[in-house]
């Protein structure tokens, strides 16, 4: 961690001295120069209006985790609305998905294009009859945002998609290097049909605890952030290896964290080496973010890449949260320079609304029909993922990220000293705006959520009592001010 | 099956004789008044502009089973396009999956819609931010639709997604049954997080032998049509059970096709109430389409229906594919008239773009997060599935696909009479355009497709050696008989 903060602080404060004047001005004003400048609360939050729309919707659809009905028309910027007209500063973002505000001008236009109408009427199914214009769509917008070292592009339909058809990449790749220049055998053509090695091989995905990595039946099995998702449900008897927890602030407890980081290391080699079925494939979160907010090191995250290289087990690093953008990296595994790239990449959410992965080419299945299903993707989405990945470069998003997240960050320690009972193992230090810290009970985090909205400020909570902070890409400095002034009144009154 | 074509088809006629004059005229004509009247074929398909342009997508994403390259702006109700200016009649519809032609006028004005823009740019995360007007696009498009006996809705991302998530809500009834009013145990609570009983209980679903519901890991474990889909992949335990191959024509083998139905119910019956973990639900295809197009009686999904009524196991009619109108009914399992409504039917393909379930409230798990992601589901295709529902609504186009269906099914009667080679076990009499036949060999008809598309027609298979047809609803006729005229001359050349 410490020596990938230093790298990449160097690195941008060069990017940004020799683009100062763009940096400075304000991109959220340009965007949406009728941003509200500050929250403005009427009602209860949830209000009248919220619960009359609501009971509305439950008659056809279950939303008991609803926190409120939004105004999406009316919402504007990094300010969402709500159906009782309450404007709230949205630092949570939908779930960490929206990257350039509410009502980008420049994603509306991408919405009215001849190409988004296109797609939508005539939705392909891209694996047998693609599109004329699929291979630009993918080669101007995601594959020019694609992480150094990769070239070739899955297209999925949400984050457990990405990960799980990841997952099944992996897995053909293992058995295919079994299996060398042989063909199928009849006795594997046959026991797949009943689910049966050798066709079905036992063979694992390996985890890491309080990781998140969707909620099908695949990519289930390997989330291990809390019981509510899991239970009842059945799972494939997967490992899980531990994830380091370090203590903070890191410059005061480095050599402890770094023994956290070996006994971690070397607990993953054991189990990864040892499990009763051949692991196929590793999956980790850059920043372990549903689970907790957890950090690691880059010389831990260069472990794991050491070690799966040693055994030939595939490498994903599933950025479905903290690809495009909003760590200070396009994507986060930047932050670790590794000696070699991973394997596959896996994002969606601020790609807005659909899943993707990287990989390079030997992950791809040698025969047809293997990675297959009737959509392979959806152009209509890729479309959306490109004008976004567009905008951040041409307005420099992921530079402005990195220095806002840092202006908050020494803002947030501030307080931290101030009121440290619950702003407690502040974390994420150069790590653009994902940051997080403790509160003193799971009770004070969830009162802090709600307290929050009354005062203004849409936020998230992650694991058992942290806060996580995940603004839009056009957050500015402006808005952290608003944010540091609720938090500083809750912490404050406690 | 008797029984079911006969009550449906006597109720067909009523209907169509009240709505003579408007089913008369063509629907097609008027959503494409400048759709091509024949196909035009230049070039050997896959053509030289395809080659280029695979060759240029394969550089970013692996399309190994792609026919040819379409351009998706100058195809035209139902006529296909492809980039080397070959116009092919289409009646295989991006597998099942355009309902209403290509460039259809109503979804492009949905498709411009405000709404869309806004659900487009704004994607929210409905579970907990739900859109004001979510509710309104349920009601008035998706719920107006649903079968009889259903009053809730899911709203997923493909069709294994809809499934998946069915198979999650059977598995929390079940288990929440089993608990009764008691909260979890701490057992519960610890085992799950390492993917083991109780927490993580031993369950499975049952589905039948060449059935298709999907390719992800839990979806998959109960697809059992190809082991190409299957191979290499870990798989739950789960059973299967037989389904019948009836035998053709129906009228011919009424005996010997109910004592396989017989058959096929007692083993289902055995399988379901002895294996080796308990089975939450059973999934089924009113027709199995992937698998091979096989049919049952209506009295076979009663049996079902019986038979997962006395166990207390959840039943899910999987209508991905047969779903929304192609089987001459709006949902195929509206042709059983069952004494009671299935437990959960899922669908996607023709409903555009997304996946749902349709369940009765009991399958609602009583908790939040317990059926929950990131987006649970997408307004802008619930957008264009409502406008899909109302336009088939507006232009009867569930009673034009019967009265073609019939049509077409005669004259197919009558060139299997003449070709009985190639033209084997007709089937789909009564269901609409869901119509298929079996080749005289896998190369035969791999041949077959290969050579429709030179004379002019996309048309698709399934199963071993069959020719499955899946057009969009707006398939008249005079579209009918182009496809008959290339049908022909393929298996006379034979």
């Amino acid at each position: 961690m410490i020596r990938s903060v230093t790298r990449s602080s160097l690195l941008r404060n060069r990017v940004a001295g020799a683009r100062l004047t763009r940096l400075s001005s304000s991109v959220a004003a340009s965007y949406f120069p009728n941003e509200p400048t500050a929250p403005s609360v009427k009602t209860a939050i949830p209000g009248p209006q919220t619960k009359a729309a609501l009971e509305k919707l439950n008659k056809s659809m279950d939303i008991p985790a609803a926190y409120f009905v939004a105004d999406y028309y009316k919402s504007l910027g990094n300010y969402i609305v709500d159906v009782d007209g309450n404007v709230l500063l949205d630092v949570y973002a939908q779930i960490a998905s929206i990257a350039l505000g509410y009502n980008n001008p420049a994603l509306i236009e991408a919405a009215k294009s001849d190409a988004m109408i296109n797609s939508l009427v005539n939705r392909p199914a891209t694996g047998n009859f693609p599109s004329n214009d699929y291979a630009d769509i993918l080669e101007k917008g995601i594959m020019a945002a694609a992480p150094k070292g990769f070239s070739n592009v899955w297209t999925a339909l949400s984050g457990s998609d990405a990960n799980e058809t990841a997952f099944k990449a992996a897995f053909i790749y293992q058995a295919s290097k079994k299996r060398g220049s042989g063909g199928f055998t009849q006795e594997e053509l046959t026991t797949t049909m009943s689910n049966q090695a050798p066709g079905s091989p036992a063979g694992s995905i390996l985890s890491f605890e309080s990781s998140f990595h969707g909620r099908l039946f695949g990519s289930l099995s390997a989330t291990r952030s809390k019981p509510i998702h899991k239970l009842d449900i059945p799972a494939f008897d997967w490992p899980k290896a531990p994830f380091p927890r370090l203590q903070y602030p890191l410059e005061a407890n480095v050599e402890a964290n770094k023994q956290e980081e070996k006994r971690c290391l070397e607990e993953f080699e054991k189990i990864l080496t040892t499990w009763k079925t051949p692991v196929a494939a590793v999956i980790v979160e850059p920043i372990l973010s549903e689970g907790g907010d957890f950090h690691a090191s880059r010389d831990f995250f260069q472990g794991i890449r050491d070690i799966t290289k040693k055994h030939d087990v595939v490498m994903i690093v599933d950025e479905v949260q903290t690809g495009v953008g909003g760590t200070g990296k396009l994507w986060a595994h930047e932050h670790w320079n590794l000696d070699s790239v991973p394997d596959i990449v896996t994002f969606s959410k601020k790609a807005q609304a659909a899943g993707y992965y990287f990989s390079n080419p030997e992950l791809r299945p040698k025969l047809a029909y293997r990675q297959f299903n009737t959509w392979c993707g959806d152009p209509s989405k890729a479309i959306i993922a490109s004008a976004i990945f567009n905008e951040i470069k041409k307005n420099n998003l992921v530079e402005r990220t990195a220095q806002v997240g840092d202006y908050l960050f020494g803002k947030l320690e501030a307080l931290a000293t101030k009121y440290p009972q619950n702003i407690a193992n502040l974390r994420g230090k150069g790590q653009g705006t994902f940051i997080a810290w403790d509160c003193s009970s799971p009770e004070f985090r969830d009162n802090f959520i709600k307290k929050a909205k009354e005062l203004g400020v849409n936020i998230g909570g992650c694991g058992v009592q942290a806060i996580r902070l995940r603004p839009a890409l056009t957050f500015e400095e402006k808005h952290a001010d608003i944010l540091l002034d609720v938090v500083e009144k809750i912490v404050a009154s406690a």
